[in-house]
């Protein structure tokens, strides 16, 4: 394990609850202590989308997955300020190439991916985004009868590929938002804000979402 | 019929064999004459698109579709310009909604729409775009087995608005892009350049473009 540069992200990786010291065992086990719907948002960066979902909502549950302990250990610390305290919140410090070695299929009602990393716009990074057919296929893992996601980002290339990705493995999209903040969904106030896109949108960047489903 | 302001526009619909007289006697009948597919572009305007594609594809026929016809008459006129003459090429006045009373099912191959009135992006205006699911509905009536319409814009909202009515009634999309000038399909020169497009494109505004299929 990489050492840690402040002593505050292993105190807080270590004591608090909310991460989960050995998630792998959880698999196929989530819902002994979770009840009701559990929704996975991978590279849930400091973890605000997650954590105001989880207080929103507190008859789902979230497990904000990431791969960067730094930034995840942010989002632990940070869902302590919540009263009354979450109990509908986990985090997982893991890599999302291995998400099916924590989850069992069914495990997992909704995926949220939010803002990842668009990679340059170069055929030879593409593997790399989360939204290649390769992920896709791989999050069809998750789940039993229907799968879904809402994926939401700033970069215009990243979301034309996505589009392009989810529609030709035979995803079904809706509420396709080119210019987000102007959209119904967040006019209405039930778009949460992530980190990144108040900064983004504060820069007069449009913000794209889709949320898209498939049988299986 | 509205009095023409301009003698050439009379002198060119009426002389000019390439604008159907009476297009709806041709229904059923488009083969007798057309050989090979058939390609439909509705709101063609001044005809630069079908014209430009016609000259490139003469094993294609092309039939541009246009309710204004001052506007069609340019196309008609412009279209005696190419040489060799284009014999793959007809202009038809008509508006949209009757689009059934010129085409049996099966007569078209692919239909275009390009530049289309966005209207105002409110919802009494919708059911005016023509990717409104009216209009899909209607349009699925000129295929025997496969639909396919290939669409492009510049309207963002126009665009957002197509895209979740297209998923929405279940057609399926592929090429999806959000900025068709720094596309491969543009870029390798395959895009043929609408006059709209080209105004557009030159202001600094993405172009938008998609195709859609559907089986039937």
């Amino acid at each position: 394990m990489r050492k840690r540069n402040k002593p505050w992200i292993e105190k807080e990786l270590e004591n608090n609850s909310r991460i989960m010291k050995n998630p792998t065992t959880k698999k196929g086990k989530w819902h002994e202590t979770l009840k009701g719907p559990i929704y996975l948002e991978i590279g849930c960066g400091k973890g605000k989308f997650a954590i105001d979902n989880a207080n929103i909502n507190r008859d789902i549950n979230f497990i904000g997955f990431e791969k960067e302990e730094q930034v995840i250990a942010m989002g632990v610390r940070e869902s302590k300020n919540i009263e009354p305290p979450l109990t509908n919140l986990k985090f997982i410090n893991g890599n999302v190439e291995d998400i099916l070695d924590y989850f069992e299929k069914g495990e997992i009602n909704r995926l949220y991916i939010n803002f990842c990393d668009p990679w340059r716009n170069r055929k030879k990074w593409f593997k790399r985004r989360l939204t290649h057919s390769n992920f896709l296929k791989l999050y069809e893992g998750l789940f039993e009868d229907e799968c879904e996601i809402f994926f939401k980002t700033d970069n215009r290339e990243l979301f034309e590929f996505s589009l392009n990705e989810f529609c030709g493995n035979n995803w079904q999209l809706s509420n396709i938002s080119l210019n987000l903040h102007q959209s119904e969904f967040h006019l209405s106030g039930k778009n949460i804000v992530t980190e990144y896109e108040k900064k983004f949108s504060d820069l007069g960047q449009p913000i794209y979402r889709l949320e898209a489903r498939k049988k299986l």
